[in-house]
């Protein structure tokens, strides 16, 4: 069976959507990010992946894969059924790619994760002055469509998804874009999401209490 | 013919590498990246990618595909007989989005773009601090291997020998990870990729002068 480290609503998130939304059975192994601990076993989460980052996947062969933009293109092949990724070949599947990457670099690497893991005012100007100029790359998209590819739900709309939840805690309220709020609630409208979040909120709350 | 919009040893050059290796005629049209004009006609870059940012490869019908990730898989794609990327199905595809992922995200949005573009201690402490474990990866994972993926040149590489071009401008002596010195040499003994670092070394002094 396929295992997912995570952590609760870390970028991992979008991968535990994608198994749900692919109808995949996996165990989840929850990971504390600070203390690399997993909290099954009080394991070394390092000597799963030197990375020491969520989220990494347990193929069925034992090999472990990390990065969110393999580890979700992986899952949706996996059933190639469920539409979660145009197939290879078809130019959408670069679509899929370019916006993987994008919510990969530019929102979560270049803005969440200094805001998460930095913190101090120093390192959060710079990023903080250019993420609205971010946000309005997929707003402008999504004025006018329902999904990020094509006319399904797919892999990146699972990433956007976790991307625009983690904005609020960051201090950026998306009301500000219409199209990415209307978004983010039609997304939460899917049973698949809706199921991945309410599990990984109560374990949040869980390990703040 | 394909275009790429491109910025003198800017992260367009693995798109530049990928198109040589690929053996792929495509024409190059330099971007200032500061004032966002182009360099041929003086035109404004947003015109062509509202983000403002390369690489931009413009297809052959028209549309516009931007993200490193995504241009590097679809110029690898184009010519299959060029093992630039395993083919789709092949395990090590997601071993390669894995680099791809990696590298455009932790070395490239975390670490050498708020180099060149915040500069200010504030923005660069945290960052800099983390350099070194994220180059770790890499540097275990080449220390037995000649190429990132599978047995031969991969468009992860061409990215991969990007990055630690800058990394030298960007205050991070590599000769500190012998692995990923000797990859660096061993990538530039290759044809194309001297070929590309030559053209866009000559630009970059012309800018400067
Ligand atoms: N480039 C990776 C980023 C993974 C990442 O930053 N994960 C965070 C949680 S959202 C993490 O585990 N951070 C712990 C650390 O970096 O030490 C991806 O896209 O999957
Ligand atoms: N996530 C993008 C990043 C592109 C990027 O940051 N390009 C830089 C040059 S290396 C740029 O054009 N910066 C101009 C800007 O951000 O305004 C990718 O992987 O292609």
């Amino acid at each position: 069976m396929l295992q997912l480290y995570f952590s609760p609503m870390a970028c991992s998130l979008s991968s535990r959507i994608a198994l749900m939304e692919a109808g995949l059975d996996a165990s989840y192994h929850q990971v504390h990010l600070w203390t690399k601990k997993i909290v099954d076993d009080d394991g070394d989460f390092r000597g799963i992946s030197p990375k020491g980052a969520v989220p990494v996947l347990v193929l069925d062969n034992g090999e472990r894969l990390t990065e969110s933009a393999a580890v979700l293109q992986y899952i949706a092949d996996l059933n190639p059924k469920s539409g979660l990724a145009p197939r290879p070949g078809d130019v959408d599947r670069y679509r899929l790619q370019e916006w993987l990457s994008f919510i990969g670099s530019e929102i979560h690497k270049a803005f969440l994760f200094p805001t998460f893991w930095y913190k101090d005012d120093g390192s959060l100007a710079k990023p903080r002055a250019r993420i609205a100029q971010t946000l309005s790359v997929p707003a402008e998209h999504l004025a006018e469509r329902e999904f990020l590819v094509g006319n399904s739900f797919t892999v990146a709309d699972a990433h956007l998804t976790w991307a625009l939840l983690l904005l609020r805690p960051a201090g950026i309220d998306i009301a500000r874009w219409p199209s990415l709020s209307a978004y983010l609630e039609r997304m939460q409208t899917r049973p698949a999401v809706r199921s991945a979040i309410a599990t990984e909120m109560a374990l949040r709350k869980a390990m703040a209490a």
